[in-house]
């Protein structure tokens, strides 16, 4: 009998840049293998949950993307990864904002969803639960690349060059480089996952889109499982994730008719760099962006791996 | 010439208590007094971000209320805050989690919104953030009311007395004691915000729906402003604050039916605790709970003055 699953992953969108250009084969041969590693454990008869979890954490561990190994470097030179995992079987969530040393966030995530009563832990109290459950932690230094390193110590330039404080204009200068995953299972379930390494130069404590349940994952089986990315603080003003399952539920759109109203007319007024991935329990796919590239990859059963980087 | 301005609170909702039933005088003179204090600012021409942040404020500085002075104690018996605030007129947030010291959590929410790039701040950058601009800070004594610290021993003592870990069960014998407002000014203008102190015994690092933006706080001059209290985690499922929004503008229902349909239809599978206030930009109010009781109070200009507790 022929397996309704499938998976999308996407590692990030934004403007085009010099690094991207120069390592197009890796990040290809990344993406390739991320979402054939997905791919297997639901071809496995593995869950959503495990599927999206599976795709993040390979992501997290390549240091090509800005979650986990690679993170963006704060203000202050310190690494602070925000990420979230949603069940559309449970509407269930587990979320950790300005997490220090975990190796996988989205895995601290995932326990969060499944083995305590709350949703969303942060900082000090995040990292402490991690080390009660015996997650992997590392030094900060197995964070930081020589590319982050490089894209610190430029925005700091740039800083000291201008007389002002940071502005509103200054956020579009940075990489978007979250990293996500959607999911459905053979079970007719589906889940969302989402994991950042935050904005280069950006303040201590800042938390965006990413950890965010409603603005930058969302599930439900009834509706879509989203994971979003872009300039996470416009990304909140208009709640993108859940507001895909809205316009759906409420609205009576289609999966696709939604996933592009949202990008192309809600985001319109909102004006911020975005890109959504999503599905449906269906196994109908939609992915929607307004940047010049959107780093991004999906299988479905029955049809041929798709890996695009540019429009 | 008549003025359009209108503003609601609220206090928290959840179960009835011996507290509050000892405290019920108390409880009507304070939302008398912050609904009052509220309305003068509309009054007097101030914006509806003036108006939520005075009575927010009014309401962290109260110990009666679960936010700012009076604020619960996490599981190791410290203070952390949560706090958001929305702009109805510009789409733009701020919010603030895990905090500890700032004396008026939605001060620096509302500076968070409008002196940095940022939308959300937390932890120890959240702090050194209102260090920076000076915003009035207190020591952890401050904050600890001797009602927080009793409810604290109390559920420290069922800790005791279990032999089972925490449980998704435990979250109903909390107190809610989130704060909000929301208001329209008289240049048509919207906003919202909400406060709180987290609830009793809860993970070090929790973060609820209050400093959620979509979730405990919403705000768009299109359709309506939002402040929700009750489960966190389980506003969190249904992206409550931002979910009434949606179904105003994607199901075409007016705010009344939208308010009650969230909280008594789409919540019904969601099956948590929950209140929301609600107003939108013509001036109407609308108020939903499914508890037994939330502290609320709201004036609209040309009627009377409303206080109440229970239904």
């Amino acid at each position: 009998m022929k397996k309704n699953i499938a998976i999308v992953i996407h590692g990030g969108a934004g403007e085009d840049s010099e690094f991207i250009r120069q390592h197009l084969k890796e990040y290809e041969t990344s993406l390739q293998e991320i979402i054939t590693s997905g791919y297997n454990v639901l071809n496995k008869g593995g869950t959503a949950v495990d599927a999206v979890e599976t795709a993040v954490t390979m992501m997290e561990d390549n240091p090509l993307f800005n979650a986990g190994r690679g993170a963006a470097l704060n203000a202050k030179g310190e690494i602070e990864m925000c990420s979230s995992i949603m069940s559309g079987k449970t509407l269930e969530s587990g979320a950790v904002a300005i997490l220090k040393h975990v190796k996988n966030p989205v895995s601290l995530a995932r326990a969060i969803m499944e083995k305590t009563k709350h949703c969303y832990l942060g900082g000090p109290g995040a990292l402490n639960y991690a080390e009660e459950i015996e997650l992997p932690l590392k030094p900060e230094s197995y964070f930081i690349t020589e590319h982050q390193y490089e894209e610190f110590e430029k925005e700091k330039e740039k800083k000291r060059e201008s007389i002002t404080k940071m502005t509103k204009e200054d956020m579009h200068e940075k990489m978007h480089g979250t990293v996500g995953a959607v999911a459905l299972d053979n079970n007719g379930h589906i889940a969302a996952a989402t994991s950042t390494g935050g904005s280069v130069n950006c303040k201590e404590g800042r938390i965006g889109d990413s950890s965010m349940i409603g603005i930058g994952t969302y599930a439900d089986d009834a509706t879509c499982a989203v994971s979003g990315t872009g300039d996470g603080e416009y990304l909140i003003r208009g709640v993108t994730a859940y507001s895909v399952s809205a316009v759906m539920k409420f609205g009576k759109l289609s999966l696709a008719e939604a996933c592009d109203y949202i990008v192309h007319t809600e985001n319109k007024n909102i004006k911020g760099d975005m890109g959504i991935i999503t599905l449906n329990a269906k196994g109908e796919i939609a992915i929607a962006f307004n940047t010049e590239r959107m780093h991004r990859a999906w299988i479905k059963e029955g049809e041929q791996m798709q890996i695009k980087i540019y429009k």
